[in-house]
């Protein structure tokens, strides 16, 4: 069944990805987050920014992606989203890590012995981190955060056959808002 | 805010109730399932059978929700829901505790100090698990269990504000098909 992998599926804000590190830490185990973007980029020659800002989120909506295919329907998205593929599964068959976002549970169903994560958590308190994590902005947080969520749902829904922050798809889904990020993290590591 | 109290969500055959009582003796303290029918037809001297069969569900679709109601809009079902409001709502404030089902998180929200909890599992896990519990019947289980859902569904969407099973509305849910019941009830009982 392949290495026990721990998948982060996490609403932007909700620190999901620092709860994925703080249970690779305790596990004494590899996180794998910014370098899937470093890995993508040398194997597709991509640049890195478009890497970072296509490799989970769908830039523009629906018809941009669409207009994006050529006359065979495949677009450099596509090309992307194969690249991340190869890297996630050859950073699974290393040995047991944690990997965060990136359609990981999709990607690896079937090629490791997973265990689901997904951090949620209000709008409010996501605001409110986004706000001290990112600093202020023109735009107001609560439709950054909106935006945020329509691109990376409409990434996930292109590449799986599923729907992103559906509970079916999890093997456990926290509200990290109301139970705090070191308690996640201390969860997922009981649950490993 | 309340007491501290356990709200346990749960798809039909997916062990949630068996989960909130192991909790709930592993807390040492109460577990409110078939209590709450007992008070209810206590409470408003409807019949046993018709509370067990309508307080979490909506029997017949929505077509037989409207033709129930009468000239102002008013139904038995919204009695029976005024009633187990009433019920819950006295259960909380007598102390900590578990409580199954029965749109509990909905009621409560506010007035108590709650963990939200939803308990899910896959078709066939739950398949599996209600042939062993309730014995077979000339009815597929997976029909049982798709008709079952679709009444909680219906019912908690008429009596509350919120979506069924929705991710956000619980502050963890999990999948006991897969991490087991006894680990479930144990992750319940840490977060508690």
């Amino acid at each position: 069944m392949g290495n026990r992998i721990i998948t982060i599926s996490r609403e932007f804000g909700s620190g999901g990805r620092t709860i994925g590190r703080m249970a690779a830490e305790k596990l004494g185990i590899p996180c794998y987050d910014q370098e899937i973007i470093e890995k993508i980029t040398e194997e597709t020659g991509m640049l890195k920014s478009y890497v970072e800002s296509n490799v989970e989120d769908v830039q523009g909506g629906w018809l941009s992606v669409l207009a994006g295919r050529d006359y065979y329907g495949h677009s450099l998205q596509d090309d992307l989203h194969a690249a991340q593929t190869k890297v996630i599964r050859e950073l699974a068959e290393k040995g047991p890590c944690v990997i965060i976002g990136r359609c990981a549970d999709s990607i690896l169903e079937g090629h490791a012995d997973l265990l689901k994560v997904f951090i949620h958590a209000s709008m409010e308190k996501r605001a409110e981190r986004i706000v001290n994590q990112y600093g202020e902005t023109p735009e107001d947080p609560v439709q950054r955060l909106k935006e945020k969520d329509k691109k990376r749902k409409a990434y996930y829904q292109l590449y799986s056959d599923r729907k992103w922050g559906a509970i079916e798809n999890y093997h456990i889904a926290l509200d990290s808002g109301a139970l705090g990020l070191e308690r996640c993290a201390e969860i997922i590591v009981q649950l490993f």
